[in-house]
């Protein structure tokens, strides 16, 4: 690490010569194996866009120069050549850590946040026409993986862009894979590109042009406009300049004295530009370039095998693929069964049926509204879908589950994964808000497994429903119990009573945190003396109201716990009922607090640093329920 | 009406003459202007668009093959042709009558439902892709307005068509306005097109082929390879094409017997097509023709001056008007004070700053999402963007709203336009949810004023604020009450009594309903004798939460007003932090009840149908009020 380790900021980059540069590529590659190989992370996009960085940060000066990545998860170079290299980068996703993403308030060189795909381009319009009417001079460049061009925001900014300002460039960095291999009409378009000569023949224009002209400054506009004239005489258009962008490429993104010369090209332009540039994600990493999918985000890992190293029990399934599993065997007896999803496949658990009833499976890109509306046309037609997405990116879909599932009570089923914490990633990707968006939804029926039988059992459940269904569950390890041979149709609105009270505190638990139900149950037992009651609440809406009301009637506190923020969740909708009741019963809700959740170690550590450690939880009711002994 | 009262079906359609089919677009437009200039309506849209209805309708079999109108409050024609006329569209928009929207619970011959634009062509993808695995034939057909091509979503269902199906039709129906006249690229391109002779000589030439052949079935396969190749030998390319979409016009869309031949083709193509037809929205009434904009959706008007016959109170402003020269004048000293509006100018009353300042006014197309992203990137660099949307329309910026603004703390004010009923439209268009879902986004500061002064003082202290902030409001006429020269900078988190209570009960009203809990309180001080205390609440985020405790402290009753749905709502707020403190003062909490409200003839019929009429709810508060005398 040579050379990293004397790269402070930005500004030591400029004098480095070529092969001093391409030497701390590779050394940058190392660092980033070998920090993500212990930590995890997003291996792949990352070795992908090693040159690019080095050359935006040779070209352009930040943080005056603004520099947005979408997505942001393939940030750490960018990390690493402004302040963030050594012991703060080997804390990468980590409590105490720099973030995997970019966070203005982390770094003033992250110019804009971001964790959801297809906001960097209207972000960077912002930015560039902020600057535009403040008289600023400062380029602005939004970097995209092909990806963006799957999702409905890209468009909506690439329609604003040259109406609204002459300066600003787009990177778009084309591997060919969004987190699974891309799909879709612009994919297939951007293939053509590739393999068309023409496009290769304008790519040698431009850059003898180049070739006779000094770098940087000194590219005129007379340049500028006989290379446009050029390109628009070789190929007759291309898909970007219907939405008025310049368009550049593709060139080799792995060659950094190239993409200096286009990028300092392109901060010449007195008109908007993209500049397409190819790479190869996971360069430099075996394992990885083999199997880009599962190294898109990694958990810790050989480097040399590319196996998993997290210790963890693998006997435990995980809910994902107690998901997947149960959706491919319902789907395997019944045709009309689909499964959807927003370019996570593997993430969701999708991948089984994509591998073995593939026509049952459809992956419809990063574009989880119109999943979320396509799933609802199949449902007019006698389907039942599944629409498998994150939590976090459920809140894209928010209006097309009211507008067209909800309101016209199709039988679509949502599952929404990682609701709860994603540690490692934080704010952007914790599923912490997704019952108090889907509660207000009328037809809607939200509930949450306990454990993977529970789940095969919902999902069942929600499929031969006939309504709109959301099951939310959260990343990672479910409980270890065995998933019946055949699923029981649980009664929609039905709370499951675990353990009885002796009249003094009943627990409503939802979905994970019934096993915390569980030990805060024996440390009230051991601490009070006192037989603390359990419910698996299962659904938020319909609620259970009379268990509630038998339970309430019954004990002298209700406490709910959920995997969600307080504010909107399952307690609230529980205080809700107390309230139109006039029950009195003290209700205490145990949720997430009204912050934005940083990222961590992993969920222990986050749940002990705000208060909802097991041992936590218990004491808080102990000491609420003998404040209610005081008055 | 001679022919249109004899068309009480599609069938009906089939043996008329091409001067029949003439005569009776004349008298639909007749019909349409009658009925829209006695109850309102979407009047403009709908005068542009009988023609193709009427096409559509003679080449394709509704309810077999399915027709999705986007936004579909172009579906009048397509209405009176299904079986919809006379006395059921007499009561068009109005309770009892049927809707001004395509719905699936109305007629078997509205494939799908809809009221947000750009979600027709991933319905559509929805629907050809199951007839595709159902082995059915039926055609599927998507009709857009050139505004759906402002919004993300389509592009997502474009990207994922050609790969998914190869039969269906998209029908581009270009009126080169959404609701005001479009932006950007696509509009720009779409122009280009309009005006480019090749794409002429391309009408010309398709037309001569189709009409050496039979209409119908009889286009064969060979005809269609010609007139593409010739098509890609003429026209260089189409932006449709880079997504697979065989692109045949622009054709004109008022010529009925055009648009047959061009559907019969596209009817037995055999592959993904997009028509372009170009119309003129409000064709038929003059002064629409001359005011696009306003009669895009009008009230009651005179169809000779084009004056609105409504007879409401016109010295008592909408809270459109007054959130509109509020911002102006706020603007006016502040050149970082920005308006931003996603193709709502007038309706939000964003057109005064558009108007006088246009420097400081953006319209991004129906583009909710880009809308939120691109004000966040402005607030970055120093502005104070103010989004003017609609409630219902914020669902689309969701998740922008928490991962863009919020999340970084970004400096954005949204003025929720619309909060609360849009009595005419109906559920698609209510606004009932958004305190649900902005509620559990930390950060958020949100609010609803009871006047209009009580808007100009939120929108100021908003924009200086500093945070993102969110102000919501109804349609329609404020309190007239008059605007202070100088607003004031209220205290974020502060609720303001307005009137004590004798100890029974106290209502704390949100925004609106401020107005309703004073006539409440007079029938409560009538009927029962006692003294209501009455809050404006002002902020649901953070609460008031010292007067909280000190008005549940004093009486006996808290009660609850809001304009929004009852879960996840204001109410639901403070019943959350009752159970935080164990407050057991009982709490009523009033809001819209757990079903999708339907449109109807005004907001008082609507609130007398749900139970939520002033003596309604004063009934319902001393019935609750009684009942805790019986304990």
């Amino acid at each position: 690490m040579a050379i990293l380790e004397k790269i402070n900021a930005p500004e030591d980059l400029k004098d480095l010569s070529v092969k001093e540069l391409n030497d701390l590529a590779y050394e940058i590659r190392q660092q980033i194996i070998d920090v993500t190989s212990q930590n995890g992370g997003h291996v792949s996009p990352n070795l992908g866009i090693v040159e690019l960085s080095i050359a935006l940060h040779r070209v352009f000066n930040t943080p005056k120069d603004k520099i947005l990545f979408d997505v942001s998860h393939q940030c750490y170079t960018h990390k690493l050549l402004t302040g963030r290299n050594k012991e703060k980068f080997r804390k990468l996703r980590q409590t105490g850590g720099i973030s995997g993403f970019c966070n203005r308030s982390e770094s003033e060189h992250d110019a804009f946040g971001a964790g959801h795909a297809g906001t960097a381009a209207s972000a960077a319009l912002g930015l560039a026409v902020a600057r535009d009417r403040n008289g600023g001079d400062e380029n602005v460049i939004a970097v995209l993986g092909d990806a963006a061009l799957t999702n409905g925001i890209t468009f909506e900014a690439f329609n604003n862009i040259a109406s609204s300002t002459k300066r600003m460039i787009v990177v778009l960095n084309d591997n060919e894979m969004s987190i699974a291999k891309n799909v879709g009409a612009i994919a297939k378009y951007l293939n053509d590109v590739i393999t068309n000569p023409a496009c290769n023949r304008l790519y040698s224009d431009i850059n003898a042009f180049l070739k006779k002209n000094p770098i940087g400054a000194m590219v005129a506009k007379t340049t500028e406009k006989a290379a446009i004239n050029a390109k628009n005489f070789i190929v007759p258009s291309s898909l970007f300049e219907y939405f008025g962008l310049t368009y550049l490429g593709p060139i080799d993104g792995h060659d950094i004295a190239m993409l200096e010369k286009y990028l300092n090209f392109c901060k010449n332009a007195t008109r908007p530009v993209l500049l397409h540039i190819l790479t190869k994600k996971g360069k430099g990493l075996e394992v990885a370039m083999r199997n880009p999918e599962k190294f898109h985000g990694a958990s810790p890992y050989n480097v040399i095998t590319g196996e998993s190293t997290s210790n963890s029990d693998k006997t435990i399934p995980n809910y994902q693929d107690a998901m997947g599993k149960a959706l491919l065997r319902y789907a395997k007896n019944d045709e009309k069964i689909v499964g959807i999803t927003a370019a996570m496949a593997s993430g969701t658990g999708l991948s089984f049926i994509k591998g073995e009833l593939p026509k049952q499976f459809f992956d419809v890109g990063i574009a989880e509204e119109h999943a979320a509306v396509f799933a609802a046309g199949m449902a007019c037609e006698g389907f039942k879908p599944v629409v498998a997405i994150y939590s976090t990116f459920m809140q894209r879909a928010y209006d097309c589950a009211m507008h067209d599932v909800c309101l016209q009570r199709l039988p679509v089923t949502f599952c929404l994964d990682r609701a709860g914490l994603s540690p490692n990633d934080g704010a952007t990707h914790h599923g912490l808000f997704d019952l108090s968006f889907l509660r207000p939804l009328p037809n809607a029926v939200i509930m949450q497994p306990s454990n993977e039988d529970e789940l095969s059992d919902m999902l069942y459940t929600s499929i031969e429903s006939g309504r709109p269904c959301f099951i939310r569950y959260p990343r990672g390890k479910a409980e270890g119990v065995p998933i019946k041979d055949a699923p029981v149709k649980l009664e929609i609105g039905k709370a499951k009573q675990i353990s009885e009270s002796d009249g003094a505190i009943c627990i409503w638990a939802l979905g994970n945190m019934l096993s915390t139900a569980k030990t805060v149950s024996a440390i009230l037992n051991e601490k009070l003396g006192i037989r603390v009651g359990i419910v698996d609440a299962r659904f938020v809406k319909p609620l259970d109201t009379e268990l509630l009301r038998k339970t309430a009637g019954e004990n002298r506190l209700i406490v709910t716990l959920e995997d969600h923020a307080a504010s909107g969740g399952f307690g609230s909708a529980v205080s809700e009922f107390f309230a139109s009741e006039k029950i009195t019963t003290p209700l205490e809700v145990v949720g997430w607090p009204d912050v934005f959740i940083p990222h961590g170690t992993d969920v222990a550590t986050l749940r002990q640093q705000f208060g909802l450690s097991d041992a936590q939880i218990a004491l808080r009711i102990a000491k609420v329920f003998s404040n209610l002994d005081d008055k």
